[in-house]
């Protein structure tokens, strides 16, 4: 059976999103996995395109043009600024892939990244990118986000809050809900049968028996008990500073960090080009290349595809996965 | 003219500290740096070795037989099984390596690693091995702690308190003070006429302009200030993240970080056994491995001689380029 393509969202028009979206169909177009565009064909002017009317036929035309299925720009692309009157197609992009994900008809949902203040000066009433896809597909629980590359997944359990804010947010729940979801992810998605979690320690060296910090005992150590009481693999709290090492990451499938830093850090510094944002608590399978619009450097023919050549591959991977455990 | 040997000192003798000195002998007899160790032959039993009653007398027997200026142990050595019997041994070696490098007798102090519960049962009234060397041997300011490996440096400018509590003491003034200390290091000990520094900023994306936590605005930016009005090249502050890919690493030369798992986190997930601990702001100059005692592994065979290599090596540079710049 050939498996379903994957909707790739046009993010922002004025960004990089056109140029890397080209970049990766060149990559792509032989190996696959078949993706098509829900953009403009504006966006891609050095590559041939081909417009589709539904998902069934990108399958068949990838190999020779980049499908897209169009969702037309209702002011001129200018690369490099960004035009609000856009936002309404931006938005429709992103509501159009989540539905076809959710009936099916296209095996995940990849997007390029969006100019969030843009969108808000349109009147987008959401906090982010993947807050609004939790309320197009959530699956009860929040959205979890994860950063993976090469022989590393990291999860930050808190994200974009002040490091202040983090230490007084962060709870046993949190970890816990956050490691049941990144846990039957990992069995549905990626095909791991029983998941290895480690979870980092709060302070330095895990807080070392309490005399640095008593986070470590009273709020991580709880939640790592309850997860393994779960029947999930856990460890920790382990020191943060020596988790990532190479023989420690052989030892775990995903790490569980308390802190933005804490968690981007190590995988940045391993693979900043090759790394792919996956959402992971939804109903639908999401990923996206980790890094912004690069307002600056659009239509310069310098944008680096790796990434979302990257993201296009792993969706593919998790369709494969997802599709395999849901066959009878 | 020959340089100045290396005093190595003997460190916890219960731990790995023997092993790694013969391993390292063996590794640097013939390339040198020239060291000795100060403390008992029991130690070292599987190399051949020297005694030695002054400094002058290591470099001559080097390529043969390891150096020992003796301080013998008052207990029997259990590997494993540290006695505090042997506390004044572990101290006086270091007593004797900062006073001999006070004296102009050894281009550096390199320590192995002690166990301070050991020693502070037996009235050793320090917090740590680079406190007891900053009161032995201080400049005026508190010692900085510097780790370093291959293609890159890092400060941490809080270091071993709980993150809460790091983020309470953290102050313009301190990052000011680190940076000149590590400026002024670089310049004397590294070579470095201009040295580049960059500071982290404390928050995720270093704030993003104050959305995050006000800290990078009010505290760390003012510092960076300063440092660049008393004619230093500092940068910052910089997302932490994107701190440390191999592009940004290029251009800098010391990176100040706000708390220990900021700084330790990046340089152990590149180079976890070749790490090398420094200690700046000191009238002498120090390395040490970046490990402990490894209590657990000791006379096994299997400790990794590494770091103490990386250490000798950097602390020989260090020391030619002192005497470079203290030359007429």
């Amino acid at each position: 059976m050939t498996p379903l393509p994957l909707a790739l969202t046009m993010g922002e028009p004025a960004g990089i999103g056109g140029e890397t979206t080209a970049k990766a169909w060149r990559a792509l177009r032989e190996s696959g996995p078949a993706f098509f565009l829900i953009g403009d064909p504006a966006q891609c002017p050095d590559v041939p395109t081909t417009m589709i009317e539904a998902p069934e036929q990108a399958a068949a035309a990838f190999a020779t043009a980049l499908p897209i299925l169009p969702r037309p720009l209702a002011a001129p692309l200018r690369l490099g600024h960004p035009d609000p009157a856009n936002a309404p197609a931006v938005i429709g992009a992103i509501e159009q892939a989540v539905q076809l994900a959710l009936a099916g008809r296209v095996g995940a949902v990849v997007t390029n990244p969006i100019q969030k203040a843009v969108l808000t000066a349109a009147g987008f009433r959401h906090p982010g990118h993947t807050e609004f896809l939790g309320e197009l597909a959530g699956d009860g629980g929040p959205p979890v986000m994860m950063l993976a590359c090469p022989g590393l997944r990291v999860v930050p359990v808190t994200i974009h809050v002040a490091l202040a804010e983090a230490l007084r947010s962060l709870t046993t729940a949190m970890i816990v809900e956050q490691g049941r979801i990144v846990a039957a992810a990992l069995r549905r998605d990626f095909g791991l049968a029983q998941p290895r979690l480690v979870i980092a320690g709060l302070n330095p060296h895990a807080g070392e028996a309490g005399t640095m910090g008593r986070e470590d005992i009273e709020i991580v150590a709880p939640a790592i008990a309850a997860l393994r009481a779960a029947g999930i693999a856990a460890r920790g709290p382990l020191p943060a500073d020596t988790m990532f090492t190479p023989r420690a990451r052989a030892g775990y499938d995903a790490a569980l960090c308390m802190y933005h830093d804490q968690a981007l850090i190590p995988i940045k510094t391993l693979d900043m080009d090759g790394g792919v944002n996956v959402t992971l608590g939804l109903r639908i399978i999401r990923t996206s290349p980790d890094h912004g619009t690069a307002l600056d450097i659009a239509g310069q023919g310098l944008a680096d595809p790796g990434s979302l050549i990257a993201a296009l591959r792993l969706a593919g991977e998790m369709a494969a996965s997802r599709a395999r455990e849901s066959a009878p």
